[in-house]
């Protein structure tokens, strides 16, 4: 088993988002190599359709796998809500997805049990942390909130703009009005927005990461199954992109914290074979 | 000729920005028949790689084909300004652009030689403005500026809402000092913000509409080429689209101005085949 404990953590989103949670990765398990796929060539998978989404996950999915990557995390809250079963199915690794991770950790934050959501339009219309959230404990009261415009303003850096705040005001004002005491951002471009987001909801309000939510279940994971990596070194850290679209390393050194270094772009022809 | 004139034209864009180009089309061509295609499942085309996106657009303009369009309008600056050629050799009617009609209008209207560009990252960092503009005038002198946020607030319908003024007055202010006497809009969902823009830029500013300067170009094409519809009924407007995102209906309605009627929804393996 000692080669496969060192093998990489494969992560996956549809573009640049998942970098959020490769960023916690980074500070919950430091001695792990990673691998990164952004599918930026095909951003956005939300207003594809489900065939579609599971398609290009499994050619996700098998890039990673064909790195030796010992899990799979699925860092895009679209392809968890519709290809995890099929990842499941087709991979002989653990995959973890977005929404059950950030659902648990969210009821074990909540005191009131109204917890909010917020994400893209395709998150909030499938309503898949609802439906995960009163799977795990029927009793929660779940409000869930679209908010299109976070996206374009996190990939634009403005952070602590006066729009920002005024845009998250309009958005948010909903939730507040329900008394939740935990916000979900179900969408993993958002905690790039957390500080306003905490300012708008008040020093009360628990935000729940999907990066921090996913990488505690596969901390778990790997220390349940003595798969941490026992290398002496400094670990390796791959990304790969199907396109650089402009402004690319800029965004995503944003909102991985941190210079992007070994980025490689692919062809999707290499991905499709 | 007679049932070639009375045959629709044919607009296609990669998803629903193109409806404010048909909007114009139906003010300047009140009696024609006209068939959109919105690439709604694949949109946006300006992260795609050159060749995708041509690809695309021949499969986007081989279902307007098979619809016997007389004249096709890529409604999409992406597309215009990689595919037209491309479009062009491969089916025998007219391929109308964005960027030479909005090119031409913007020349006819400046006085001082000074032009301005809003766009999509994509639109800006080709330069495709500039290049047209430079083409048929050396002289003058082009300032771009992309304006990400521009598209979803359009698509939020928030017109008159205090975020998107603070956000086209930062967009905005560097083309203000430019000193500018006229501004296209090079993406087609701007000209639902046309009213915010023209309040920052000040009332002597001249806004080009791509719809506008396209529906010149197309009436004269059809003229010239006596090519009008001469039926004596209602005129006809089918709309296809390869997905129904969520609150499209809301949104079609206001880049259209009006109820869209005919609405068909296509599989892509229909557009592929």
């Amino acid at each position: 088993m000692s080669d496969v404990k060192n093998n990489p953590i494969g992560i996956f989103d549809s573009g640049i988002g998942g970098l959020t949670v490769v960023k916690r990765m980074f500070q919950f398990l430091p001695n792990e190599n990673t691998v990164y796929f952004g599918d930026t060539a095909r951003v956005p998978y939300g207003s594809k359709s489900n065939s579609t989404v599971i398609e290009y996950s499994l050619q996700d999915g098998k890039f990673l796998i064909d790195k030796n990557v010992k899990i799979i995390v699925v860092a895009c809250n679209t392809a968890s809500s519709v290809a995890l079963d099929e990842l499941s199915d087709k991979f002989n690794v653990p995959i973890i997805g977005m929404i059950e991770p950030g659902a648990k950790l969210a009821l074990s934050k909540t005191v009131s049990g109204r917890i909010g959501v917020i994400g893209t339009n395709a998150t909030v219309n499938n309503k898949a942390y609802s439906k995960e959230l009163k799977k795990l404990n029927p009793k929660v009261e779940v409000f869930e909130k679209s908010c299109p415009l976070f996206v374009p303003l996190a990939e634009e850096g403005w952070l602590n703009h006066k729009a920002t705040l005024l845009i998250a005001e309009e958005y948010l004002h909903e939730l507040k009005e329900h008394n939740i005491d935990t916000l979900i951002l179900g969408c993993t471009h958002y905690p790039i927005l957390a500080e306003i987001i905490h300012k708008v909801m008040g020093p009360e309000i628990h935000l729940i990461d999907s990066g921090t939510a996913a990488s505690i279940i596969v901390k778990d994971y790997l220390i349940e199954n003595d798969l941490l990596s026992d290398e002496n070194k400094n670990p390796v850290h791959n990304f790969y992109v199907s396109d650089v679209p402009s402004k690319f390393k800029e965004v995503a050194e944003l909102f991985l914290g941190t210079e992007v270094e070994n980025l490689t772009k692919i062809d999707l022809e290499e991905l499709i074979h």
